[in-house]
């Protein structure tokens, strides 16, 4: 799909367009400095690095734009990056060298904040504690949160559509865009900055720029929204007889706290022994052994501390008489409610350290995760001999990752190389027989590229085929991610 | 944009066109009587009135599949159809005859119903009504409401992407929608029912789709969301000195109240008084006169009816004595509730009695409403001499009517003819000026498509045609409407 011209590879060529950006950008936005690059041509998790002609920094939308059309004149593709803190290789540029990576980083500005309106524009690259912090500071709260939030950037968090762990209650980081200001293929600035409740002049172009990863326009800035700050938190680590009966009890807190409850994620077993092992220092939480655990967080910006932990005592005692959970603990105060969810945070890196293991990011639809969990876990085990497969994470969602575990004795490395792909088909190949998606909150980037385009909906990849055509017809923002060309 | 046969017009070729959709949708499915016709070519405002080839009433999503790919052979425009209640002239017919209306009223099943997950199945030409009906059943509530409901059909509803007097809690139609399918125009099937919470699988196509009215493709069935049925409802008329008093009490009451605010509508006193007069046996709640009014309604599902009243009365007594408010009744019951309601929603017809107006739905910014109600009054009134303008509405969604009415002994008719485009123009303009939508909640359509082309930033422009040209590259979806070729 790219455009390069013919002669593109042309030294002089490649020179003058360097020698142009350069006096764009000024000597702080561009650099081709193979130290200063380094860091920027490697996706954090290690699995892809690329090459780059140069990696340039603007200070402004105008100079995005600027750099866009100047890109576009000389055919050089462009990787938008934000805190390259992504879980597909979405920012992370090919080996062919012909790219620039766009770094959005200078752009860092919380240009405005309204604790009146709930509102808060912030430029691309404001960091997401950044505004954590911003927000706290007027008294309020952003709604979202993920282990990257030191990383990771409000373009990036808006171009691949972030989940994490609100998201029970408040949604994607699409729920929290109330408008958006990007630079598109042609280098004209897309202006949706200015929020409307109600707007139906045509097609909502906001929304198809949310999660399309850097491929149809570069997002440089957002009017996020921000809610009040909570007065009330009440975290639960909680001991459920099974995967069945931890829906059972998602959906009796629902109903009797509604939506105070905003987080619920499940961790087996498996996982918890894990993290014990990896923590010297962390404890169960509970005394005795259980097949499932559920960590448990209500909040509130209206209710008391002790009217909200009433409530959901009250909530967890009739569970208990229901048989839906075994034993439950309510954290005490907030050190010990962050120490369980230190335990699930831990999560990851425990499995990681315990051996290799192939993971993935899918979802199904909430009601049918325990039985896909069941289904597809015994279905991995028996065709892969020696493997095990734990899932854990957001069962509120209908998204959890499942992690497929090398057998005893395999050797790290060697092992994924040989069955890494065979084991990803087969799992994806069940999401998709449930109605899942291969890729819930992380992306497709292009660690799934392949996949999405072997398992998609032939209609929906035309549909994002032709609109992909339409909006970027030289095939110039980050070619190669999400779509093949 | 329209790729009709150079032969279009040849009798044989309509026939032909004709004799293969009746065979594709059977007797009932299809007619070109001009009796059964003569209804569906005005729309219901009796603004626009066109003529049409036929009119196809499939009873599946695979017939109306089929009549898609049928009509791009012969290339014969269609005009999608749902209750025709739309208020812009999107449904309705261009006068050349050569189009089919394509009714979805025939599929009209509620598919499924789950009131645990919170979820309906919806086929298009479900009528609003029903679906209120159908959740009431359920124990549960569809929370979007409008004047239309006896006709409006949730495929119309998410076309035009509606609104109502529910937005400021629940937003728009497009909030409700969970999945979607639609027809495209090459026939394929857009097949985006199954509900997942995060999918992160490229571009969120049924965005797109939403408030798209039909000019993208035919949306044939949903997966909407229902909420728990309310238990407590308080209704509550207030007179208030000034509309900037009507945002501070807004405000006010979101902080105190949160999203248990689920309506706030302002009256000004004009509007109140033309009601008073055209509804005989209408009484003004309150005993005294007010520059404004607002008509406030908290609902809630978990408070019970005296906790809900008893923050009320304690918000609006703190109110008081901020100087937000003049005087305030709280509805006694649900019969009185509906009275107070009944004075809003009669504005319309009341106004329409009162005299010639120009009419405009229009949003900006819900901060600056107050501002740019006063200041786009004041302009109008000054420079159409003895017109009046009054505004009346959805104030917490930033959304107003705004009405200019027409001078002491205007003759109907006439004065609209002369007046009307240049009145419009001006209100667009300031509303343009302001950062805001000349099309808040009822779309574009035929009505104004004019004013968007005059007035959308050229860059939204060329992106939606641009989209439009990438997705029905013949233009035989709707044409003539929302964009112009």
């Amino acid at each position: 799909m790219t455009a390069l011209l013919p002669d593109y590879r042309d030294p002089a060529l490649t020179a003058r367009f360097l020698a142009a950006a350069q006096a764009l950008l000024g000597p702080r936005g561009l650099t081709s400095d193979p130290d200063l690059l380094a860091p920027w041509l490697t996706d954090w998790r290690g699995r892809y690095t690329g090459r780059a002609l140069a990696m340039a920094s603007p200070a402004s939308t105008a100079e995005v734009a600027a750099l866009v059309r100047l890109c576009g004149e000389y055919g050089v593709p462009i990787v938008p990056q934000g805190g390259n803190s992504g879980m597909a290789g979405g920012a992370t540029p090919d080996t062919s060298g012909e790219a620039i990576i766009l770094s959005l980083r200078r752009m860092s500005a919380v240009r405005a904040l309204s604790a009146a309106e709930g509102q808060v524009v912030c430029e691309a690259g404001v960091v997401l504690q950044t505004l954590h912090d911003a927000a706290e500071a007027a008294g309020m709260r952003f709604p979202l949160t993920l282990g990257g939030k030191g990383s990771a950037t409000i373009g990036g968090l808006i171009a691949t559509n972030a989940g994490g762990t609100q998201v029970l209650r408040y949604g994607t980081m699409r729920a929290q865009v109330l408008g958006l200001e990007a630079v598109l293929a042609s280098g004209a600035v897309f202006d949706g900055l200015t929020v409307l409740k109600k707007d139906n002049r045509g097609f909502d172009l906001k929304q198809l720029l949310i999660g399309s990863e850097g491929t149809l326009g570069i997002v440089t800035a957002a009017c996020l929204r921000l809610l009040p700050a909570s007065t009330a938190r009440v975290t639960i680590w909680a001991g459920v007889p099974a995967i069945t009966a931890a829906r059972s009890l998602l959906r009796h807190l629902q109903a009797r706290l509604g939506d105070a409850l905003e987080g619920f994620e499940v961790v087996p077993a498996h996982c918890l022994a894990s993290v014990l092992a990896h923590q010297p220092a962390a404890r169960s939480p509970l005394a005795g052994a259980h097949g499932w655990h559920a960590l448990i967080e209500f909040m509130s910006s209206r209710l008391d501390p002790a009217g909200l932990q009433e409530a959901a005592e009250a909530a967890l005692a009739e569970a208990m008489e229901q048989g839906l959970l075994d034993d439950a603990v309510i954290a005490a105060n907030d050190k010990q409610a962050d120490e369980f969810w230190a335990l699930r945070d831990g999560i990851s890196a425990a499995e990681r350290a315990r051996g290799p293991a192939v993971q993935h990011d899918i979802s199904v639809p909430v009601e049918k995760m325990p039985e896909f969990i069941l289904a597809a876990s015994a279905a991995l085990e028996a065709e892969f001999a020696g493997t095990r497969a734990v899932a854990f994470g957001h069962l509120g969602d209908g998204n959890v990752h499942f992690h497929v575990l090398a057998p005893q004795g395999a050797i790290p490395g060697e092992w994924e190389t040989r069955e890494g792909k065979a084991i990803s088909a087969r799992v994806h190949d069940l999401v998709c027989a449930w109605g899942g998606s291969i890729s819930a909150e992380h992306g497709i980037g292009q660690m799934k590229v392949d996949e999405l385009a072997r398992l998609a909906d032939p209609v929906r990849l035309q549909m994002m085929r032709a609109v992909k055509q339409a909006l970027d017809p030289a095939g110039l923002l980050n070619p190669g991610k999400l779509l093949k060309p």
